[in-house]
């Protein structure tokens, strides 16, 4: 679909998908399912050890229980009404954007966020946008996450207001031509270095980079080649490669069932992006790779030593477009959305008053001014995400708790595992890799997000060490 | 499966698969199925022109019966016992070939015939190789086949002994070193030069080339490189080429269903074969597309003239590997097998005699000595091809059959459109594409096989057209 379709097998590709997607559904919800499930009755009824069912069959009965019943509660009415929706309301936000045309895609937004209020209210969530948020990240609530987020935002935003202070760093080297052959053959020697296992996966091309699960020997990922972006193709496919890896080590009992499964979506966030940034935007890894780098561009890169490439990677300058942006201004994104959503979602926001809340907003944690008049001021703005277009209410603060989790994983993984950051430098990250499969991969989704996190840290969610890592890190102008 | 697969995924790829069939299967033979066939009647049972049924639903109504009927006549256990069989016969198949040794595949070959037996008696066959052949060739059974084939094998064995007495051709220069990045650009521009829709298509790279139709905007083709020959990956080029085109040909009318297919195995045969040799091997094909070979290989065909190079790419040179062979012995290769089978599953040939009469017959029709004792004799011989291992008997038959009907297609081909060698020799091959969807493609499997051909040229199958092209074409000292 997104790597070796020709062009005008799209339409057809779609409808394959459709049909797979329908029939998947349909086996879930027929009777049989909830006849067999009645059989076995509730994990409460099965309770272990009176050896009628072991532990994962118990976990296995517990999530399968979740998807029948959530499932089973949209009439089948509205499953197609609202898949139809969806399919309109998402050709009309690639219109409206390309055409920076927010009020064309007003009333697809308000369809779906109707629909989105009658699934929580079908499944029995009193406060809708708690049952949506339920949907990516099971037993976290907007008032748990309104609470983190309030920290962050504030902590984050001052943090980004004492790096604008500073000297701006030179970073311009970046912006120089870096063909993509070059770029392709580094992204290549970037798999090895990382230990990408490429009998069991492989690394395409596509235009929005992603990890996509074929079996769990064949797990893919994909990046993206800019002349003009180094950076983009290289954090993408780390990025990506911590989503594959977690995919891949799934322990064998699990595979080719539900359970072979990320424990929900911040979860497969900490681990790509504790690869990305915590390992792959720090030092030591530039350290053992960036020689690898300089031969790959000998002419782009002459004369930059690495610590001025660790810093011009690492650059925290606020702007528009979340998929851009550095690792302070990252979470302000999402917590910006957050509000929005929630608003959109309870009726407190009306929906035309979106745009002008999102411009408030970013001027408010980003100082930056958009001019309504701007010929992009919607398609940079509230149009810039496709997610609200298909009714992903709810996903966005998966991205911030990622962050979340992964540094309290990763305190826990440097005190188990000595001298981390010798072993980046090294290249050395067999004993990472195996503290993470043995501490959160081999879970797959038996845990709730919250139970793995407590049953591998012995704590709660909580920001300090995320905010302790980036207050450490920014601003860079202490390296050197 | 074939392209891109990370080498590990094999296994689950494979269920996954028989997953899916597995599951078409079941709704093809649902009892809702044979109600609805019920429903409708027979064909005889709503005559054209009454009103009930549009031209292109009866023809739907035949295809699915025929399919229907032929599926629930295999009882589920017989259907599932014989994949298990046939899974284990392709493996010991090819760790026999491997070690070229008949003995150890010997008994899930007789495993096979049995089954293949088994079904033609499901089927309500009196003779089992007419079922056999049916699946592939409706409506054609093996004593027309062996008519056909008799004067074929006479005709050829002839033309072969007197190629055979002619001075060898020199060919050497094809057997340089013609590095695989050179090949892979060159046929790009052949799928240029040949107008291959890549809107609706693709080219990749397999250890075996074929052509594979994932939606009739999505048919995609492989070939296979090597350095030291060049003519094999450019011949699969246009052999599957011409597959790809006929599966891009059905009229809008027929996507989705099954009409929306080849009339038969040799049907489909015939439009590979008829562009791969009758137009991919010709003089003016060369004329038109020599330079741009030359400009790829300039060190490689320096001072060979497009005439040498014609003739080098279509020696006939009896061996013993039926892939490899040229369009003379080719058939004979096709005749060996289909004698061989025949008796296999008559039980006129006892099974332990078949290395021993392939040796006969290879010696008989193309003059080679196997010798017993060579290393090679089973994996070269009677262990090289696939079809058997998978129980598919009958199928070799098409082939050959492939060739009978493309040329009787190319003479009306001919006899409509003008100058076809100048067209060739220019690379216009939209008249002769056009000619082709328009009374071919165009048909989809509406008609069977046989009314097929008549439909177009008026006639029944024939071997003159072919063997006259074919005793035209040789000896080729005639051209120069």
């Amino acid at each position: 679909m997104e790597t070796n379709l020709p062009p005008q097998g799209v339409d057809e590709r779609a409808e394959q998908l459709a049909l797979l997607q329908g029939m998947a559904h349909q086996r879930l919800t027929e009777p049989e399912t909830g006849r067999l499930l009645g059989e076995l009755g509730s994990t409460a009824e099965n309770p272990s050890g009176d050896g009628k069912l072991s532990a994962i069959e118990r976990d296995f009965l517990r999530v399968t229980r979740r998807r029948y019943d959530k499932a089973v509660k949209l009439p089948q009415d509205f499953v197609s009404d609202s898949a139809r929706a969806e399919g309109l309301s998402q050709a009309a936000w690639a219109a409206a954007r390309m055409n920076n045309d927010f009020a064309a895609f007003l009333p697809h937004l308000e369809t779906m966020i109707g629909i989105a209020r009658r699934k929580a209210d079908y499944w029995g969530f009193s406060n809708p946008y708690d049952g949506l948020l339920d949907v990516y990240e099971p037993g976290m609530g907007a008032a748990e996450i309104g609470t983190l987020f309030s920290v962050l935002r504030e902590r984050l935003g001052a943090l980004l207001r004492k790096i604008q202070g500073r000297d701006p760093l030179d970073s311009s080297f970046l912006r120089q031509d870096f063909p993509l052959r070059n770029q392709k053959r580094f992204c290549q020697k970037l798999l090895v270095h990382l230990g990408f296992d490429q009998q069991r996966g492989r690394l395409d091309t596509s235009s929005h980079p992603f990890a996509t699960t074929l079996g769990s020997h064949d797990v893919r990922i994909t990046t993206r080649y800019s002349r003009d972006n180094l950076p983009s193709s290289l954090f993408s496919v780390i990025h990506e490669s911590g989503h594959a890896m977690y995919e891949m080590g799934f322990p064998p009992e699990l595979r080719g069932s539900c359970l072979a499964d990320g424990a929900s979506m911040a979860i497969h966030e900490s681990q790509s992006r504790l690869w990305e940034n915590v390992i792959g935007r720090s030092l030591p890894f530039w350290e053992g790779l960036y020689p690898q780098l300089k031969g790959s561009f000998p002419d782009q890169l002459a004369g930059v030593g690495v610590e001025r490439f660790y810093r011009a990677v690492n650059e925290a300058k606020p702007s528009l477009i979340r998929v851009d942006a550095d690792e302070v201004s990252y979470s302000l994104h999402i917590i910006l959305r957050f509000e929005l959503e929630q608003g959109l979602i309870s009726g407190e926001l009306a929906l035309d008053r979106l745009p002008e809340v999102w411009r408030e907003k970013t001027k408010e944690y980003f100082g930056i001014e958009i001019d309504p008049a701007d010929p992009r001021s919607d398609a940079d703005g509230v149009l810039q995400d496709i997610h609200w277009s298909m009714g992903a209410f709810g996903y966005f603060p998966s991205y911030a708790l990622g962050n979340l989790y992964g540094l309290q994983f990763f305190r826990k993984l440097e005190s188990e595992v000595l001298d981390i950051a010798g072993l980046v430098a090294r290249g050395q990250f067999s004993p990472i890799k195996d503290w993470l499969r043995d501490n959160i991969y081999v879970w797959g989704c038996r845990l709730e997000p919250g139970q793995l996190l407590e049953k591998v840290t012995g704590e709660k969610l909580r920001v300090e060490p995320f905010l302790e890592y980036i207050e450490g890190k920014y601003p860079l102008d202490t390296v050197s």
